[in-house]
């Protein structure tokens, strides 16, 4: 499994072509998907290893990805720190947002296999319905952005509580960021000892900020993360890629590359070409097809996979989208970058 | 009028301290404006010269602002195109979103006087309340951030509607962006005509699309606007400063001075010290102080006050935030900006 070509691209080594994944590509854009959907709630999927399981197949056996990726949710281990979340088709709610000094020191920092042992069940039986065809990246929300949702309560314009909260009350900010790191920090090594062969840290909304708050904030707590879980012996035993992904990571250049993991990822918003300038060599990127872009017809798509590839280069590269697919994709559009990525990437 | 540190300021003029505004400056965290919205509903204060002129007044009267804003709303313009607008507390909503080619032929390019003469009546009633007093900044909605509105019908997560129309119908979105420019020049012009000092072209969805699709769409119809205005003969009577503020510019930097606008609005998220290294001499800089930030105590604003200024310099800077002023806000820190602004950018 470590020589297989997504987890040598992590490493930068050689590859005979990139490799490509996409996020959320087990989701609603995919007609099996959302026949599984319609016997079953969202949350019911996340908590049954065997849907869990079939979804996260689905895209793998579909288009040919070269990597899975564990469906389910970065706010799954919230209940267990003694946060409340709903799933309606809306977007998640939480029913009570952390706002307080109290509110924060009340919050348990789970034991992530007795809170979610259906994640790590769905592991093992992925892991086993894959028989090494490709590796699973395992996941978790990155600690500033599991305290948006903490503090907003759901999705938010302008995140005017989060921002009370860390300008306003830093040392509670501090107190919750580390909370939810040490949270995640567990989640990921149980992840790990249970099978992911990679492991993604979503900073969803790390991109809020300005470049010192970045600094103090996603990026401190995400190097918290990462500093952990390569000191834990899951991670040391078999030495997994660490990818963080910060969604509008274009300001932070300068210290993105400073978070410790092997791959950034890299939204569509900025050049992947300017990335790799600023952010140096010593790193992975993944990225950056815009969601968008496959409302395209299949010709621009091509179009567009050959221009990030000729930014990105032979080394170190693994395409994606620089976000979620959107629900509205044509899958047929999916297949067409899938091919083009496939084709064009080859080296010869 | 024109020796006024703003207009100064926006010339790249030597100025004895740095001027200051605020994006949203008269709005709902100052009590005064809450007192007249009791009486009135967002569209009659925009559509009733005596209360736009009233609102836009009391944030130079309460805080000593160094430039006043046309109190209104970049949608105002859309009903005349033939795109229904209603403005619930819950923000803009259009209730006949423009997805087709038949509906974007069937949208006209309205004369702005005839569209909205309370505009220009609360621009000639403002000019005569301030009395020489500060500069009167009139402004428009850039053509990209309206096609998103007129397009999606309101706010939007993914801008998956925006993004099949620019992608999957390209003709189209030109066709629309061309109608939308056209309106907003001629807009800009009776704005001026009617006494604006200066103009401001908000992109405030300017920042959802990569670097390419920025030169092909925001960044084009921006500069085409400016374009037609430059060419107005209301423009050449006086040439009033043009600000162009796109909302998430860090990613675009090597093109955003091509605008063609005489100063950039600078968003929170980059530092402002990266964004004059990038864009050259040629052009002013406006910003960018975290709207959020104004959460912090006023100790620490006074701090995030003197960083910006560090990094701005003292030539071509007008400080504001780096988006609206969020309705949250406690006024005694917005005063403690101001002052800080103040004292601290004193050229002694």
């Amino acid at each position: 499994m470590a020589d297989h070509l997504f987890l040598r691209a992590c490493r930068r080594e050689p590859v005979p072509r990139t490799p490509i994944w996409m996020m959320r590509q087990a989701g609603r854009y995919l007609p099996a998907y959302r026949a599984v959907r319609a016997r079953a709630s969202f949350l019911e999927l996340c908590r049954t290893p065997d849907l869990a399981c079939e979804v996260t197949l689905q895209p793998i056996d579909e288009f040919g990805f070269d990597a899975a990726i564990l469906f389910s949710d970065i706010l799954i281990t919230l209940p267990a720190m003694g946060i409340n979340v709903e799933f309606p088709d809306s977007g998640p709610k939480i029913t009570n947002p952390v706002r307080t000094s109290a509110a924060i020191e009340a919050l348990s920092v789970p034991d992530p296999v007795a809170a979610t042992p259906y994640v790590m069940d769905a592991i093992r039986l992925i892991k086993k319905a894959l028989n090494g065809r490709v590796p699973l990246i395992g996941f978790a929300g990155a600690p500033l952005t599991m305290l948006t949702y903490a503090v907003e309560g759901g999705g938010s314009k302008d995140y005017a509580h989060t921002k009370k909260l860390l300008y306003g009350a830093p040392k509670d900010a501090h107190a919750l960021l580390e909370k939810l790191a040490r949270t995640c920090a567990t989640y990921l090594e149980a992840q790990v000892a249970a099978g992911a062969d990679c492991v993604q840290l979503f900073d969803s909304w790390g991109g809020i900020v300005s470049p010192g708050d970045f600094r103090e904030y996603p990026l401190r707590y995400a190097k918290r993360v990462i500093e952990m879980l390569r000191a834990s012996p899951a991670w040391r035993a078999g030495g997994v890629p660490i990818i963080y992904f910060v969604n509008g990571c274009a300001p932070y250049l300068d210290d993105y590359a400073s978070s410790g993991a092997d791959v950034l990822g890299v939204d569509w918003r900025v050049g992947i070409d300017e990335v790799r300038r600023r952010v140096g060599d010593s790193v992975a990127l993944q990225g950056n097809l815009d969601p968008g872009a496959l409302f395209a017809p299949p010709a621009e798509i091509r179009t567009r996979v050959a221009d990030i590839l000729a930014r990105a280069g032979t080394v170190g590269h693994i395409f994606n989208l620089g976000h979620g697919v959107l629900p509205e994709t044509n899958p047929e559009h999916v297949r067409a970058m899938v091919e083009a990525v496939r084709e064009l990437s080859a080296h010869t």
